[in-house]
């Protein structure tokens, strides 16, 4: 597979320390030509998850041969492995638990075991620095990945929530709050009902789905939304958000607020 | 005109999501050799005006030839136009909304409408992503303005506020508080009266300017400042600050704190 | 000495406003190849003994040729002075008010007199945009260090505290908190009595090391640390940071809400 130059990073080191322009350093000091992208390195402390999620929405919108190296990373220095894996043009370079869940098994995952890849001392505590950043940078490079290590069966994987289909009902839940306070939810635009429909979170009914935040604002519903119905005025309304699934949105303002509702709050979608 | 392969963003994204990496993502994919500079991505949610004001103080240190990316976008998704501009040699892509009222009309606005130059499938919630990225990428790798759209005469302006002389006194108002909690305002060097003058704000009268931060902090005002006033100690102190701008500033300690205004507060400034 | 054309930036301006993107625009109008890494924008205000330690964990992981340029500044537009220098194949430029204590005086400092190697316009209020920047972007460009000015003698130094070993015990203190609330201390691996020993910190006795967070998590202490101890349960544990220096963590909890304390709090090893 060919090779982008391109490294993007994903971490939950926030940026107040210089952990992440460290990892900077190693990478442009094995790769000079490098160009790296930060995708985001303020996953809550420890959320796996949260960082699965985040890479789910970013990663197709890199050109093919992009390095992806995630480092949430709870266990660094325990037993748990370090993998590298190639997916649909993508490579992605990381602990082995679950971050690259929307991605894996793929076509080949093979565990970081080659120690001469690393940095020549590896800390107990940073493997974002000893052990993902040279590997990226050598993989970004063009090092065939199988000369990283060997095969890797079976990496742990998250078991991501998925929206489910039951009768006319599709259900899902709320996988990420963005800072505008917008409700991203796990349900796709393909597996909603036609339209009418309705959505139901934290006990209110949003009537429909509207064509963006303008429209919701202005109450210009799309002209497939309901009228009249008994349950408006509920203020938040819904839409299909930037990922291409479902949202729940207060306009100019934040439905997370509103709701009172965060990551795991559960949604159904209905026909009428 | 030519290029310098620079594009600036400018958001209100923050920087807990994956949009700002996903932006860049399509930029790169598009434009492999761009260099791409965050200028700031915590413009406060929706405020197209705040965003103005950055650019405003940012864009003249760029070289010429560089693409300006601002996406402060309320309207996304609505019937709000999409633009690009040229200005004294650099370029700027965004929404029709004011956000470049710094700077247009320039000497050629146009309006984005050839979908061609758009990611294949636009969004209703993401034009970041799916259409000023692209272009972006595509103007700063050297296509010419005129290929992305036709002319946009009435382009929409912010009515930015602007310093005003009247008789001896000069009025303005408070445009940004920085980090350090600086007061800035929008009145520029050239408009304050000759030394000795005063500065008022929040019921405050603040004797003469300060050369520096610290000249302020040891009392070692220039030796322009008027001496021996009743009204000091006024805590606060004047100066110019980096934008060539009055600045309100309380050494090592925040004047907006102190003072408990900002963006918007009145300023005046006289002679004596 | 030859150039890797990174420059590193670290400051105290935060990333809401447009500053940092200012200086980068600088930096690449006269040197367009260089590589820009981000070590932290969140110094706290004014605290150059801060940034003197983030950078004492961060230089060494760069390529030799690398520029650090430091803007933590409150003494901008008074008499300090400005200065450049080289240290182990690594190059500095910034204020001369010690945020480069951990690498000076280093084999050549010089003092930045030479304004024609400035911004045309010289502020007193953000030599980082007019002093600084120009002249990093010139040094990582390849231009000889005593081009920018003359040898300065006796650069300021902070004197930063330092571990000191007295008979069995070694006593440090913290000198960070990252992002995680590890408290990050300025004893070095080298300096630690042979195990079995213990840490004092906030009146809180810390029994032997632990070789990973997961480790101290687990329970699963390392096979040195002593048992049976009556002081267990201390939950804080401490390890081996990143660093290289001793770190007490609060496994999946922060230790500097545990014990209340942060950076200054004394730390004493002992033997046993």
């Amino acid at each position: 597979m060919s090779r982008s130059g391109i490294i993007t990073l994903t971490t939950d080191f926030g940026l107040a320390d210089p952990w992440v322009g460290v990892m900077k350093g190693v990478i442009l000091g094995l790769f000079p030509a490098a160009r790296i992208v930060d995708l985001t390195h303020q996953i809550p402390v420890h959320d796996v998850r949260a960082a699965a999620f985040a890479l789910l929405d970013a990663v197709q919108y890199f050109p093919p041969g992009t390095v992806h190296l995630a480092v949430v990373d709870p266990g660094v220095g325990s037993g748990r492995k370090a993998l590298a894996a190639a997916r649909d043009g993508q490579f992605f370079v990381g602990p082995d638990n679950g971050v690259f869940s929307g991605f894996l098994p793929g076509e080949y995952v093979i565990e970081l075991n080659r120690p001469e890849l690393f940095l020549p001392r590896v800390s107990h505590s940073f493997h974002g620095r000893d052990v993902f950043a040279p590997v990226a940078a050598r993989l970004a490079a063009g090092k065939s990945l199988r000369e990283f290590g060997s095969p890797l069966a079976d990496p742990v994987m998250l078991d991501l929530p998925r929206a489910e289909k039951s009768g006319d009902t599709v259900r899902g839940e709320v996988v990420a709050v963005d800072r505008f306070g917008n409700l991203v939810t796990n349900i796709p635009e393909r597996l909603l009902p036609p339209s009418p429909l309705s959505i139901e979170i934290a006990g209110e009914t949003i009537p429909g789905l509207c064509r963006s935040y303008e429209d919701a604002a202005g109450g210009r519903a799309s002209a497939k939304a309901p009228t009249g119905r008994r349950d408006v005025p509920a203020r938040c309304a819904a839409l299909i958000g930037s990922a291409g699934r479902l949202e729940i949105a207060l306009p100019r303002g934040s439905a997370a607020e509103l709701l009172r509702v965060g990551v795991g709050a559960k949604v159904a979608v209905k026909p009428g």
